[in-house]
């Protein structure tokens, strides 16, 4: 099956001179898929000017009028920017002409329009954001990272359900673990929406390990970790800002006299192989989970590198199925609770 | 004044051999202290077998016959354990014998053993945790870090009375800027109770920045971040576990072969001032505020050193009345609310 992936072309910092490179090399290295580039057409045009005959056959251009700036209101980028390059490319998934779109644009113009135009997979409540994480003893999936700052129980199970299936496709594993983010590991600890849902995921099926902590993000204790959209962001940026922080100390302490300059010399091989292990652009990729279409939201910041690795993800989660995976799990869990209810 | 400052010397992972041996450098350097080490006193004399006479005149024994354990409920301690070393130690604080109490026991034990024994100040609905955090631009102080899951809008606003009183003397900055941790830093940002934090710290008199970010907790891009006991208990143990991550790769990077390992033999001495610079232990000693007498929580797990700092956080509060400080500025406060409902 080939794959075609509708790219926002015009979103993020850069735009066009980040996402049509990455598109390009990533076409090179993924036979199996097609791209539509959405945009200023004349622009990406120019930038795949170059690109062989036989790659050029698998991207189309289409043109959209519009962008959704990086500060827009979600609400004003929903009523004003129908033609937006980013709008445009979430239609594709809606008609079927494409099975993923990505972008690198404004997160929350993203997510509402992707909500409004996709609509959520039935028994879903509301779409979520899920990012991978690097750990000590592997990868953790995390959601949600921002979308909803109240959840109730039942959002929270339905994190942990598409989170799974998220985990699953990308780690390769049949049955992830998930676990509940907590203050503590024991049962008694933390809100009372935090203890129900633990009850409700416990009896859910998914192979839930109990609650986890903050520090369990990082060591990768589980592969899915669920909490609410609050608690979620503040973590996954209070660990961008210490990363950053470790990552200034580091520089200004190499940097501090020209011993220690030939020092960092020395050691420079060492610390470019550390600083690919932890490169942000190798978990780029936020995907929004929920919606009846994979929808990828890429770090406006990144270069050519990180796009590529959103859009790798994107092609993932086609290939496995993970929106049909979700609708199924979802369907069963409503039957089980109706079935429960009338035994009730 | 001579500061006496009650020490739970069996409390901690390791207990008499951290925290006599702590004592006694901080009495060394701090010739205006006098302490009590409350616990084992056979154990405690035995430590202190080779101490000279002039600092041995500044060191009184308690007797205590319990230990409080490490992973003991907070109920069981309180109710099973009245002679222990830790409630002995607060005991002494609410007796006025002390001005400030240290441990580096359970914490869930000492908080509500502390919560019991001293009363919160009046005006505060409940004690939280403080704690500085280093970051890129100096330090800061975040509240709460855990003991209050379920935050009142109200709640959130006397932290910041009580964070800022607390960075105010660590700091030695007359009037320290105060922000909310949210998801983002506009007012439209955030759950219904954190809007409504936002504009009673905005009317509070203190110095409010407005909403911050996770990662500005290690941009120290306010000198107090104001947050729910979840919420900060989680940021607080993810960055742990992204700190723990870091190191370990950074000890495999170099360990790798015997080429990386003379890498890092070169790199050492930057690596040590790197290290120093991040040392948990500098930044040991979480603060109970809001009770009635001050009460520092060293890690458990920290040395000698660390439970040293812990002990010059709890003598700093003293000499700059925290407490004092906060009792009146909650009290002021009640008095404009109570004003501006008359007015109403």
């Amino acid at each position: 099956m080939t794959i075609t992936v509708a790219i926002d072309a015009m979103g993020g910092d850069v735009g066009l001179k980040v996402t049509v490179p990455a598109s390009v090399r990533f076409l090179q290295d993924t036979p199996d898929v097609n791209l539509v580039l959405v945009g200023d057409s004349a622009g990406i045009e120019a930038e795949l000017v170059a690109l062989p005959a036989q790659l050029r056959a698998r991207v189309s251009v289409q043109h959209a009028t519009q962008v959704v700036g990086m500060d827009e209101s979600p609400q004003a980028a929903l009523k004003n920017k129908k033609d937006s390059s980013m709008r445009v490319a979430i239609n594709l998934v809606k008609d079927g002409q494409a099975q993923a779109a990505v972008s690198a644009g404004n997160t929350g113009a993203l997510m509402a329009t992707a909500k409004f135009v996709l609509k959520t997979i039935p028994g879903i409540d509301r779409p979520a954001i899920a990012k991978m994480m690097p750990g000590t003893g592997g990868e953790t999936c995390v959601l949600d990272l921002g979308a909803n700052v109240d959840c109730s129980p039942e959002q929270l199970l339905q994190f942990g359900i598409m989170g799974a299936e998220l985990a699953g496709s990308l780690l390769h594993k049949p049955n992830p673990s998930v676990g509940l983010l907590n203050i503590g590991s024991e049962d008694i600890k933390g809100t009372e929406n935090i203890k129900r849902a633990a009850e409700l995921l416990r009896d859910s099926g998914l192979n839930f390990y109990g609650n986890v902590e903050g520090n369990d993000i990082f060591k990768a204790t589980v592969d899915v970790v669920v909490c609410d959209g609050f608690t979620g962001n503040v973590a996954l940026k209070a660990s961008e800002g210490l990363a950053h922080m470790i990552a200034t100390f580091l520089r200004e302490e190499f940097a501090r006299t020209w011993w220690t300059k030939l020092c960092a010399l020395a050691a420079l091989p060492v610390l470019k192989h550390f600083k690919a292990r932890v490169d942000p652009r190798r978990y780029n990729g936020a995907s929004f989970l929920g919606l009846r279409g994979i929808v990828v939201k890429s770090h406006g910041g990144t270069d050519a590198l990180g796009f590529r690795i959103a859009l790798e993800q994107a092609c993932e989660e086609v290939r496995a199925n993970v929106i049909g995976h979700i609708a199924d799990r979802v369907a069963s869990q409503l039957q089980n609770l109706k079935r429960s209810e009338s035994e009730a």
